[in-house]
């Protein structure tokens, strides 16, 4: 299931909220059965819509509330 | 259990409560084992009764609270 | 143990308190081994006693503190 | 072990302390390996001493930080 | 490991520091795989070193931070 | 997946954030399917920008949030 | 991975910083795959640098955030 939309978003910009309120944005280069994510140009979109770099990434999947693909 | 009521819910606008307080509202695209659901046309819905437009979604299950089908 | 208590408590109404003092009742309609439940006719009860409706429900046992069955 | 001490306290009062600080006594009539366990004539026990009658319950485990059997 | 300490802990004094803060002393009679404990003559020791008696008691494995076997 | 992009960082100094907000930087030295890290000439990265040196250390892959790999 | 570093530290002293913010220090006796840890000549170590002695020591794996292997 998430599988498959997960699958359709690799090379494309994903929006990740994770618990404690942080946003993430980044390019998604992979993902495994614990939805850890592999994101690249990744940036922390803060509450003022500004966004610091982050590079290249791993975030582990058990901090992740929810997963926006980007608009097909 | 579970299953049989996501499967019932399939195609319709679900009611998802977080833990944390958010509440999401979306059409049920897909599930698995984890409760982790597929969203399309996904809300934030707030306290105000106001909602802002999440798309598609991936909710991670460990996150719910409960989920409202909709009324048969 | 639970399951036999649960399989008695089928289409009768139970009393659910949840981490973070949600209460919740409702018609138990089915449950599985994480103590996922579904319900009907489902309400939250409001610490002043008064509750909302929330139609069919479905809760996730890890949110779960206690299940009244009714007196029987 | 908790098997033992549980199975020789079937059909005793336990007194059973939750995460969060609630106190719940009752007649233990099952369990299981999640600690899971099924009380009769539950009363959640207030810090003033006084107690509120419950009923029948299912107490899930992993709310449960100790469990004291009846005195021998 | 933690079973070859505990194994010779057995019928011994045990101090038992919890998730939270709470202090438990008791003679250990048991462990599992989980390191839930039962003890006997358990008691919970105050921040001011008086302690109230608990008796028997089973602690779950998962709301212990650290376990002191006796001095050898 | 994860396991890629932490091969590659072998032997390179990577960033790490942890839940409670602490940021580690040190020598990936090496991983395990938990994300438990060991890392060389470690340092805590404080607000102010300062580190402390923590030289050796193995960090817990559950108190993980984002692990970021050096540049490439 | 952290079978090997813990491997080198058995006999030697290591620092352990647990989630809360306890700080322990002890001679690495033992561990398992949990990273459950046996210390003994356990300290705790107080944010002004004193530590009181705790002896032999059990530390559960999933309180613990890193640890520090002695300096080689």
């Amino acid at each position: 299931m998430a599988v498959k939309v997960l699958d359709e978003s690799l090379g494309k910009v994903v929006l990740i909220k994770l618990k404690g309120g942080k946003v993430i944005r980044g390019v998604l280069q992979g993902f495994d059965q614990h939805m850890n994510l592999s994101l690249e140009r990744a940036e922390e979109v803060n509450e003022d819509g500004k966004s610091n770099s982050l590079g290249t990434l791993i975030v582990r999947g058990d901090n992740i509330i929810m997963i926006s693909p980007p608009p097909s």
